[in-house]
């Protein structure tokens, strides 16, 4: 099913209702009841895995309201505990290599064995208004009839930092609710891509063979961080094609040291148009996963991640409050134009700006 | 010449004495001048290519005194006008690569050609008392008596960032002083080759061949920073194996996208021992910085770095002053202990530490 109910919460003026104790109106208790959950109800219905309740904390989640986010909070937290079970898995990939064709495919073999899938996305170019990579349903046709997948668009918003932390968060309602998959979609806009695999236990590279010169305008990093690299669109006449390409890719992954974990990556052929190469793509995501508990590296690496996510929302936030303040607007371009007239240095021009606080 | 002078300034209390008035102490006053010289004093000493003068300067920038430091902040600013103007260099490469070897000859070469060298480092993990990668004299035997050559061992400190920024005010210093060609040397600790990449025109990659597996183990991002990477040691029985280890460099150089400037990364063999390649390399990197200068990417690199480090500063200001705040301090252990029991989510601990501020 295909969730774009970003505005389920229909308050204008932000704030909630309280839970009304008028002992006169109890189809009015009834209908405020449905309108605006408690937490404990929010947090009951999602650990029932009632969609309606889940999209609706995501929704929260999503909110810039400080009364939603305090409420997100607390469910959040009453969540956690039932968190934390799925298997999170990272896509990318440039527009046209077949993402969302892909996520279809592969989300179908995996609700074929009895999987449940949370299909969530990280574009930070994304709005609402719009529409979002995974906005547009017909490219997911059979995904959003499933029962057992759940879509839900990227959030929108400006930066990075508060998409991915949207996100995330969105991750534990959607493993609270039952889903043992989680698939994170990203366009690898900016520094999307990093995020993005700083907040899952795998990640694949969508790819396309060319012309031979496959890794020419590669974005630099991202063979770095791929687990895998999937070469899409391997069918009839391209099939030589995409087998040369994976040499190429293969050798590539090769210059790298192998993985933390003692993964060495690997270079895959597929085509999601035909279903061709996804079990074995499954296959090799678990057996990572498999491999991963054996060795603890898998809650090692979540660990690492969670605090990871700590500190560069810490960082983010005090990097913030500095440029955003008025002080700072006001000095810096000063600042600015004298280092680019050479009459001061970077350390001097900023000891000045951090002298105003 | 070497300049070990560290501790130039002897002031135990780490004031310096004032200027003295005593007009019936004649032979005292120019004594103290000679100890504490003025600021003016030591911009006419460093413009006029003084090496005592500059030395001293370098130690005001090094001291963690902050009477020290407003004074090499004076000098800096003074210098300004006056620098900016040599070629920069960064060269790096793990121990046994030979990289002393390889400054000392590259270093003669360029005197013989009339340029005035001046050797720095950045070593993080130096200290005054341990001794640095520049410390011992030994290594360059003739660079050190080399008039037109001034070698300055990486300053001591823990933080990268703080060795980072006496390295590049000494930089400054050093362009103020005549010197046209500035080699800044790292050997490659944590992220110190990031942030010698982030100080230089030019960056080079010092390597060695191997048996065929050169690229296995090559530290993440290095390939990626380097303008040319040169295979040392190819001399006599090794001249074969060099020149295997130049193509595979050279394929993986070509896996990335040319650099912003059109500049494509080049791969050269040399060794330093016997003098051979020396002369190709100085031109490769003179025919670079040329290009460079004719499409005006030389000027808007220096401002990039500038304000880089400006942007660097501030916040690893920002972090320090909220890590070492005593509250931080008392909250941090308890935030990530309930992060590592799944009792927090990452946003919410970060958010309590934050509203401590």
């Amino acid at each position: 099913m295909i969730d774009n109910s970003n505005s389920a919460l229909h308050e204008k003026d932000g704030i909630p209702q309280p839970e009304t104790t008028n002992k006169n109106s109890a189809k009015k208790i009834k209908l405020n009841r449905r309108k605006h959950p408690t937490v404990n109800e929010f947090v009951t219905g999602i650990l029932n895995g009632n969609i309606t309740f889940l999209s609706r904390a995501i929704t929260l989640v999503e909110s810039t309201n400080k009364n939603h986010q305090k409420k997100a909070n607390e469910i959040l937290e009453q969540c956690l505990p039932y968190a934390n079970k799925s298997v999170r898995i990272g896509i990318t990939g440039v527009p046209g290599v077949g993402k969302s064709t892909f996520i279809e495919t592969f989300g179908k073999h995996l609700t074929g064995l009895g999987k449940k899938v949370a299909v969530l996305a990280v574009d930070p170019s994304s709005s609402v208004n719009k529409g979002s990579i995974l906005g547009d349903k017909t490219r997911m046709e059979q995904l959003v009839t499933d029962e057992n997948a759940f879509i839900r668009p990227s959030p929108s918003g400006t930066s990075l930092g508060g998409v991915a932390q949207k996100t995330r968060e969105s991750i534990i309602l959607c493993e609270a609710a039952g889903f043992d998959t989680i698939i994170i979609e990203t366009v690898g806009v900016g520094q999307s891509e990093t995020a993005v695999h700083s907040m899952v236990d795998f990640f694949l590279l969508l790819k396309l063979f060319g012309a031979g010169d496959e890794l020419q305008g590669i974005k630099r990093g991202i063979i770095e961080m791929a687990d895998a690299i999937v070469i899409n669109k391997a069918d009839g006449d391209n099939i030589k094609n995409a087998k040369i390409a994976k040499v190429a890719f293969t050798k590539a992954l090769h210059l790298y040291p192998p993985k933390e974990n003692g993964w060495q990556p690997k270079v895959l052929t597929a085509s999601a148009l035909n279903n061709l190469g996804i079990e074995k793509i499954q296959k090799m995501i678990w057996e990572y996963i498999n491999l991963s508990k054996e060795n603890d590296f898998f809650n090692k690496k979540r660990n690492q991640q969670n605090k990871h996510w700590l500190y560069a929302t810490i960082e983010q936030e005090l990097k913030s409050r500095f440029y955003d303040d008025s002080k700072t607007k006001n000095l810096l371009p000063l600042e600015i134009s004298k280092l680019e007239n050479g009459k001061t240095t970077p350390f001097n021009a900023a000891k000045r700006l951090l002298d105003l606080q």
